[in-house]
């Protein structure tokens, strides 16, 4: 496997195009991609109860087959809109449809940004034919779709791998966005992934599900789950051949794998006013179910994520969070370490020099690993600290 | 009922004492309270999983029978203290009952600070001996005890009321600390409550139960549950007559949840950072612990205490705080009002003056109703905004 350029037109046969049509106040706003041939598509969505129209459209169009196109904006979330949100989905996927000369059952739509407010459909309608003419394979498409779906991201996120699977070489491109609203419950934030590889839907599905458990499902910048949220993964099979074999599908899965997992860490990483990505990893727990409370109690406690921003050593935090996670856990097994420095263990601080501990804190990366000592399951989150940008930025967004 | 100066000494019988002991590097840290005869006592403690060393003590104290005081410091959760802190809780205990001339039985011990060092004990006996020297029934020495249990608090919260119940003036007198590490889930932070009323140890715990759950389990500040948590209830009925009976208690509940409700708001009015009072009604629900999660889920978001905190009329972060509860919500049911103002109705927004929605946010407190429209139960939370603040006072608070 070997990482290439080109993003999300890496793949043979999906194009991309972007334009800024007035939904942000800079910036690419809305951008299209375009695949050459029908692809067969997969998608996860937001588990909140409130669903922005654009996924609830998403759900249906995904289910009914095969698909040509993705519309997506950023700067409106058209969410909490009603019925007149539902139109206003229906419309961008037909005016994608006409403009790429498609059925609007063959595009998929994805909004993210303000909730509440109706989408200037003035505005995005002009700004879906305009990107249509502007589709292209260059690195640039792909820059300029990954700078369309930002919102309070600061870089764009994108990767492209190429595989060899036996005689063939599959390459899949990936773009997403994050910054605020990311917890894991499900697919967090928007990402969309294009492939060449033949594959069939079922396999892609559950490639795509296996793929998200270890990647968007173990992140959080906030803990605040969006109405938004869209993970989807086209795969056109212009590689050529049949659908990838049982015995061809772990290499297909590994190199999905690499583009989630570089996704989901860049979106940590660009965490809404974040300074630090912080690795956590609960292991020796009784099952993988309770592992992963701990962790996602640790990854989002405001204090834990405070005392990191201040690079304060204060781990009883941590302990105290790992308590506070509604699983039963025995502190005279507990082992906490931070970095390799072992701060914890016997239910009592260990005997270690403050000042290994205080070089570990000053790292950009945060590697905390918490031993429980019941059991052989593990999990690992990756969360970023919280800091006063992070106020910053989510005090003034809307106004 | 009214209130009355004197906080947790104007009860009969009652006495507190506080002193400076170099636990924290200024002002009180170590209190007394002293019970002149034996008294009644009741308590909630934490549900965290990891337990400071004072609670696991207190949880056994107070199965024992009758007590006579209460000696508190701030400074030092003694937490994740292995044995060591267990000796060392034994050994506050057993210096004051030395002081003050009773059994180590008698008396409750409790801890905040800093978690996973220590508890000096050289600072901590001495202090012990001192503030059991110079306990009185002023004012003043309320204050001095409500001083000592400070940690990130800017205010001391002290209340005492005074209630008619038939013949009888009945009295009760509270101190709390909160600030940090506020989270709902039983009893959270540290509150003491005295009174002088005779009642029964089983109308003791089911009251002291009752009100907590009007009160300091409806408050988050942060969402972090402490390892310290304790609510402590003394009563020692130095009022005289028989025990109240039940046509009494009424008026008994009545008096504390009064207090209880005080000391509650008081705590998230001194949330660390805190800059607006923020109540949090869910109605409509089908149960009355859906309504609590879904009240809690707006309270514990930091999209929507971000937004409060920059007076951002950005409701959708509200509806979409309450999608991810984990509540079935049917969208177009919800109603939400911010203030009097109607922002959210039918799936989409309602057509609101913005101006006096604005209005609303600009107020110290703020009101966020939201009506589900499922059933006839509600709940209440009460919480405060997310500032720049919060992160400062977290960030550096170890070092």
């Amino acid at each position: 496997m070997e990482e290439i350029l080109g993003g999300i037109v890496a793949p043979k046969g999906f194009l991309a195009g972007a334009v800024q049509c007035g939904l942000k106040k800079e910036g690419y706003d809305l951008g299209v991609v375009f695949s050459q041939g029908l692809a067969q598509g997969t998608g996860l969505f937001t588990t909140n109860e409130i669903v922005a129209a654009p996924v609830k459209l998403c759900r249906k169009t995904i289910e009914k087959g095969p698909l040509r196109a993705l519309v997506v904006n950023s700067g409106n979330a058209n969410a909490c809109t009603g019925e007149q949100g539902d139109r206003d989905a229906r419309s961008m996927a037909e005016a994608a449809a006409r403009a790429l000369g498609i059925s609007p059952q063959e595009v998929l739509v994805a909004s993210t940004g303000i909730i509440g407010e109706y989408m200037p459909m003035e505005k995005v309608v002009p700004g879906i034919m305009k990107a249509s003419q502007e589709l292209g394979r260059e690195v640039t498409h792909s820059h300029a779709f990954a700078h369309a779906i930002m919102t309070t991201d600061t870089f764009p996120k994108e990767i492209a791998v190429e595989i060899k699977i036996r005689e063939r070489v599959v390459t899949l491109g990936g773009v997403a966005k994050g910054a605020g609203m990311i917890a894991p419950r499900l697919a967090t934030m928007l990402c969309f992934i294009t492939t060449d590889a033949p594959i069939s839907k079922k396999a892609l599905d559950a490639c795509l599900q296996k793929s998200a458990d270890q990647s968007f499902n173990c992140i959080s910048v906030d803990g605040h789950m969006s109405t938004n949220d869209t993970v989807i993964l086209l795969a056109n099979g212009e590689v050529g051949g049949p659908p990838l074999t049982h015995k061809e599908l772990p290499a297909f899965q590994e190199a999905l794998d690499h583009v989630t997992r570089f996704l989901a860490k860049a979106i940590v990483r660009d965490g809404e006013g974040a300074t630090k990505f912080v690795r956590i990893e609960v292991s020796g727990a009784r099952k993988a179910e309770a592992a992963r409370h701990v962790a996602s109690a640790i990854a989002n406690s405001p204090l834990v994520k405070t005392a990191i921003n201040g690079e304060d050593p204060n781990w009883g935090r941590i302990v105290s969070a790992a308590g506070a996670a509604g699983i039963p856990l025995d502190e005279k097994r507990l082992k906490l370490y931070i970095g390799h420095v072992l701060v914890f263990e016997g239910g009592t601080a260990s005997s270690f020099p403050m000042e290994e501990l205080l070089k570990e804190m000053k790292k950009e990366e945060i590697d905390i690993r918490l031993h429980l000592g019941l059991g052989t399951q593990r999990a690992e989150f990756w969360t970023c600290d919280l800091s006063q940008e992070y106020v910053t930025v989510n005090a003034r967004y809307h106004t």
